[in-house]
């Protein structure tokens, strides 16, 4: 692949030809956000729903149904009660706990080029994840499978504006004992970007712990130091974790692999109706999930996942990238910062046709959430119907949307030289900069380039065939997929990956959590 | 019209139900923006662009084409050469009759109810303004009428997060003599919002000004106390001021009508290929114009307008809503908060059809605006095409987008009822809060419902025909003219106005400047 030999020879010369070799795309880069996060919350604020949360966790505490996750809770000193599973946590030991985790986090990808740092300025995005249902313009809205699993896993690798895969779609047609198997190895073989595992029992956990440490070709002691994929952890709300989500928690902070603890806090459903109080419940159960995940093996890595939307109150339908997920996007990075740990959101939108509105939801999403100072945005391309179905053409159309906020990431210039007397004093009064000296040298890196955006005349547009904006994006999803190549892997890695699925499905693939 | 009547007999239960008489609609508010402006410029480079377009006005100057406008300001101690019509400005000229200037400015409108304050943490949302097209799915993309003009003012009219008029399309089937009689008559009678009038001359601007005295039965003295209409003068950019802008800044700060000052500074073509660049000539030319206003009439009431965005460099064309806008929409905020002035800004599309580039592109341009500050959106609903068309479809998708703004502004209330510790013990581990007493005190009022955005699942979204959000906007514009009726008018003033207009038409119209 053009991009990857590009890539490997190093230098600008080499990034410039990256760069060409995908038109329309952002070249790889670690991306940093200059600006101060909006704060929608006042400090006191902030400090209220941080008490609130506290005193939820001291007084009525957490129902967690894993035996052993209770086990750890109490040797640390937690209250707990084995017969009705309620865990109720002093908040000295909360905090003692939370204070534990890092900071910052660096994902290691089996290409070295695409790690990415997490936490502080620095941030990356992610893919949609999870939809059990996959869809385009051509063949419509169907189950998702493993062929579409891996054509999303293909647009992960070629847009570089997504830093980091997720599982994008759910291959239902594959066996969910060996499910697990088989994302990985497309995710690992067609992609060499950080991968995403469920927390869906212990066995798929480790068997995807152990097929990226083979991709990696690093000992296992190594991938211990060295966070290498990621899981999400969803609370059941209200107030509860249940056993693969408890035992995700541990099985990844013992492994030393990031483990971001996302309450869903629908307000008005699993979650009460203010966003005040919404947010204390996110707070309260992040708070516990993560103190678990330190008591497990102090220090693992971990993020605090914002999640609040709201319901429909007509119709108690799930409501996605609305007013009110903004300011709960933003003031979830004002809670994640108030403890100092990384902090995920997420582009969303309950729209179900790649349209207007997908669009703003999504953007009010993005920028809530980025504004808010995420370090993770999940879910960033792809994600409709409120995470019910993968789109290809909304993955095409939110790759515009987060290039262009990486673009806006880009600070102004403000020298001499573009402050630009002396074009102006070149050109002058009712004059044209098109052919000035000043914008000749600088024409070409300017501005950003766009990968959906058509902005011809309508004449010109109309002429091309008048196709509005998701009728391009089915255009770009299906020529990128045929001019897709995966990226190089050593057959003796590709080999031994092969082997590990072959003798684990063999052996008849993994027991699941709940299945 | 019901909400009229709801509106006029006041109070809370008179505004549910203005709001019911408009589903989906925001019931009218002055808004308020509560979150500090982002800051995409440090003070020293906010103070480095000032530098440099005070050096601008200094060295080289702008050309002003008007000959009583260069009168006024050789006299206030400019450096003026009338052989090449160029007009050099002395800083401490231009700090202080800028510094005359005031910093908020309250717009009376026909109906008091709709006065709105702009300035400050207040703000106002205004139509799309001047494209020469109109567009709706049914009929296509046509020249501009006085039938669509009319429906434009209805749906202005209507929604009420729109504050104020303008005017949203060219009804190029009116003669250029007789157009702003017959805009003007149509703003006034179908809306009692505050009106717009294009500087094309004197005559236009003095004729507005008297119908909309006649509109609100004042006497010209309290017409010039009060500004009641508006206008924005666009320079000509670069460095130049023709003469109906320069004849309509004097003559509006004359009559006490507010002027907005709005460069058209399109980075590689009419300003510089630099962010920084563009901005200092943006900040150069602003503070010209707003200067000359202050000469002609100090303390006239005036807006400082940003409008700098980027062209194409592949084809020259006009981009809007880009990252660069966005940054430029923020820069522009800081540029008019160090001089104490009301900052417009806009909500713009390159897009040739109301689709999802439409919605990305114009969410960019809000959140870089409306978090910069802005006080006055212009553009607010409706522009297409760079500001070719004005599209019915784009208009109601954009009221959905100024809603959830405005939804966006209302801050999150945190007590100890909205922190809801008692819902969440109520309700308890794995409960739902649907049911919940905390839920359903508060239900019907606790989110932001949406006008265009559909949150059903799939299916029953399919059922109901499966149109997407364009589709629906049609839907909901062709209902709401439907049901439209004009807000009340003493009859007395309606006939006044007919007169003044026949009167007027007889005379020939007026001469307008360039014509």
């Amino acid at each position: 692949m053009e991009a990857e030999r590009g890539r490997r020879t190093g230098g600008a010369g080499a990034r410039r030809r990256a760069a060409a070799a995908k038109p329309g795309a952002f070249p790889w880069r670690q991306l940093r956000n200059p600006y101060p996060p909006i704060e929608v919350l006042t400090p006191e604020q902030v400090e209220a729903i941080h008490e609130a949360s506290l005193r939820v966790l001291e007084d009525f505490g957490l129902r967690i149904l894993f035996d052993e996750a209770r086990g750890l809770l109490r040797a640390a000193g937690a209250e707990v009660d084995d017969g009705s599973r309620r865990v109720r946590f002093d908040r000295g030991l909360v905090m003692e706990a939370v204070g534990k985790a890092p900071a910052a986090v660096r994902l290691h990808a089996r290409n070295p080029a695409h790690d990415v740092e997490v936490g502080g300025d620095k941030l990356a995005f992610i893919t949609v994840g999870g939809p059990p249902n996959a869809s385009d313009l051509e063949r419509g809205r169907r189950a998702g499978s493993l062929a579409d699993f891996s054509d999303f896993i293909r647009l992960a690798q070629h847009f570089d504006v997504i830093h980091v895969a997720n599982q994008p779609v759910e291959p239902v047609d594959v066996e969910p004992q060996v499910r697990h198997l088989e994302t990985t190895l497309a995710t690992l073989t067609l992609s060499d970007k950080v991968p995403f595992v469920f927390a869906r029992g212990a066995q798929p956990v480790a068997d995807a712990i152990e097929m990226v440490r083979i991709a990696r070709g690093i000992d296992a002691e190594r991938m211990a130091r060295e966070p290498s994929l990621y899981t999400v952890i969803n609370t059941n709300s209200p107030l509860q974790i249940d056993v693969p989500m408890a035992r995700g928690i541990i099985d990844m902070a013992r492994a030393g692999q990031l483990m971001i603890l996302t309450p869903f806090t629908l307000a008005g459903a699993m979650a009460p109706v203010t966003l005040a109080g919404a947010l204390v419940q996110q707070n309260a159960e992040a708070l516990a999930g993560i103190a678990l995940s330190q008591i497990a093996n102090p220090g693992a890595p971990v993020g605090y996942g914002g999640f609040t939307s709201n319901v429909d109150m007509r119709s108690g339908a799930p409501a996605f990238g609305t007013p009110e997920y903004a300011k709960a996007a933003l003031a979830g990075g004002q809670l994640a910062r108030r403890y100092g740990l990384p902090y995920r959101s997420s582009n969303v939108t309950a729209s179900n046709v790649a349209d207007a509105q997908a669009a703003y939801e999504s953007e009010m999403a993005l920028w809530g959430a980025l504004l808010g100072g995420t370090h993770l945005l999940m879910h960033g391309a792809g994600w409709l119907e409120g995470g019910l179905t993968a789109s290809f053409e909304k993955f095409v159309l939110d790759v515009e949307m987060l290039q262009m906020m990486a673009a806006f990431f880009e600070e102004i210039e403000v020298t001499p030289e573009t402050l630009a007397l002396d074009a102006l004093h070149e050109v002058g009064p009712g004059g044209h900069f098109f052919g000035a000296a000043h914008t000749m040298a600088r024409y070409e890196t300017a501005f950003y380039a766009p990968l959906v955006s058509d902005w011809r005349n309508f004449e010109a547009w109309q002429e091309a065939g008048g196709l509005d904006a998701t009728r391009r994006a089915h255009r770009i999803y299906k020529q990128t997929l045929a001019a897709f190549e995966p990226p190089p892997m050593d057959p003796a890695v590709r080999e031994a990956l092969a082997a590990f699925v072959a003798r684990r499905k063999a052996e008849g693939g993994a027991v699941l959590d709940g299945a």
